[in-house]
């Protein structure tokens, strides 16, 4: 007797065979079966689903792996290793992530706007001290730089705070809820006109040091920024610079250059400089954005659809 | 010639006398003047415009004073000094500065449950033991204690980064946009079912320490709690304790008992503890706040509309 309301979906392909590796993930494994594909060895595999970085990654992949997935949402170690070729598509886990990154990205904005890297510090009442450093992000222009999963995911959060976002696009096509959308080759509007600055570009050859003397000679003296994306778009010396010089408000990052900042370095100390080690997007949640990412690019693969962040070899990410 | 579109409004009582002290602030006599007000004399007075403590008060009002307005939102020191008495309405700035207190707030709870309060003193790359412990706001409930304005203006900014408020009210009566709204009476319910707490209830003989040893224990172990009403609401030795004990994730306070808080205490040096010195409403913005709220009261007063956040003195406050 068939059921009511229940309709049964027949698979286009047969169900694709996934490998899995290094090792048998159980989030992964279950996010596999979940999309609709059946866990196999490498040789006899479709695609590769890989849950760590490129040191243990295979040398050679059979000719049968059309499609590799890898863990994370930055790859220039893949690419730097020489991994990723243009025989079969290599999906990142850009967008994955968004979500979680996002809402640290506002949290070191508010905490920066509001003066709490200091605040967080004191270990006396400095109220008159502080009072006058408070500032709000109702009413201010915050310009994402790289405004892609992250920056998409940030903008109803910035909006919900009265704040207003002017975001930066490759293509320049309307973000939707930003104020405005300017595509990246008039960057260089943006540094006088915005409020705070959210970096939350790929790391490319175009992208490094994107912020640098030039760029922050230009910004506000209450303005922060808040990178999330790469240390390396920011020119840390030029950023001393100007957070010792107090022509900046200051800046919040939870990525550096270098990376880890060692010890002694003059962005843990200065009272305009927030720090975070790279822990916006936390290995505690990981596997569980991992593991949706990936149940969700089996399914697309097993129905042939589109995958999720396909990786431009040419662009580099 | 008539203009078009602009209609002229026709009072329906002369312009209310409005005497505005102790000093003649410019923010607040233009806001006089916004709301429809003519500014006078005490003695001429229909009512009265006050814009610092209890100290420099009048010790008597003429009998034409029908109204007066406060500068706080909290009252006690004007209970306290028996000033407030029942012969006209008292008024207090109730919801004038909402917004900002809701944003600081917010940023307390972020700050806590993402682990920021420790991340901010390091001064080396700790990632590995910060890792585990970042939080989300994504998925959890969190109990706005007092959902009065502060509360109604966080709503909608908890909401966004994806949490469910519980809502605890006097009168029980559902809270926009709250999952659940609860009476004061069943405050004892929600300690263990919240997954964090906002402490946004005024301090009556009834709150003070409403988060005591009891309820601390009734705390999940990852549990922040945010105070931005009052110090005494929470029991400071039973908070240390718990703190010290990791029964609760944490606190992030802008208010405490004693205030200021001493140099040496506890609270400023344990990890799971934040302090900001009460400036969730800093003196910078309280001008433009007070002013937009006299302004709109002045013109209520004005068209004898309800007056906004009238004092209740049965209640006290």
């Amino acid at each position: 007797m068939p059921r009511i309301g229940h309709s049964r979906v027949v698979p286009n392909t047969r169900a694709p065979r996934i490998h899995l590796g290094p090792d048998h993930e159980t989030a992964l494994a279950g996010a596999v079966e979940r999309g609709g594909g059946v866990l196999v060895p490498l040789a006899d595999a479709d695609a590769v689903v890989w849950a760590q970085g490129p040191d243990t990654f295979p040398a050679e992949l059979p000719d049968s792996v059309r499609w590799v997935q890898l863990p994370s949402a930055g790859i220039e170690s893949w690419l730097a290793a020489g991994l990723v070729d243009r025989r079969r598509i290599w999906t990142s886990a850009a967008g994955a992530y968004a979500g979680n990154v996002a809402e640290h990205a506002t949290l070191l904005l508010l905490a920066g706007v509001r003066g709490l890297a200091e605040q967080a510090r004191a270990t006396s009442w400095r109220k008159a001290e502080f009072d006058t450093g408070v500032g709000t992000l109702r009413g201010a222009t915050v310009a994402i730089v790289g405004c892609g999963g992250i920056g998409r995911a940030m903008i109803p959060l910035l909006t919900a705070f009265g704040a207003e976002v002017l975001a930066v696009t490759r293509s320049g096509i309307p973000v939707p809820g930003a104020a405005e959308t300017v595509d990246a080759t008039r960057t260089s509007e943006i540094w006088a006109r915005a409020d705070h600055f959210v970096i939350a570009a790929p790391a490319t050859a175009d992208t490094a040091h994107l912020v640098d003397g030039d760029t922050l000679a230009q910004m506000k003296p209450t303005s922060w920024i808040v990178n999330v994306a790469r240390g390396v778009l920011i020119d840390t010396e030029a950023l001393v610079g100007a957070l010792r010089d107090n022509t900046i408000g200051g800046a919040a990052l939870d990525v550096t250059d270098p990376e880890p900042l060692p010890a002694g370095h003059p962005l843990w100390t200065l009272p305009n400089a927030l720090i975070t080690p790279h822990i916006a997007n936390p290995a505690n949640g990981l596997t569980r954005a991992l593991a949706d990412h990936v149940a969700a690019n089996v399914e697309r693969f097993a129905t042939e659809g589109r995958l999720l962040a396909v990786i431009d070899t040419e662009r580099g990410y």
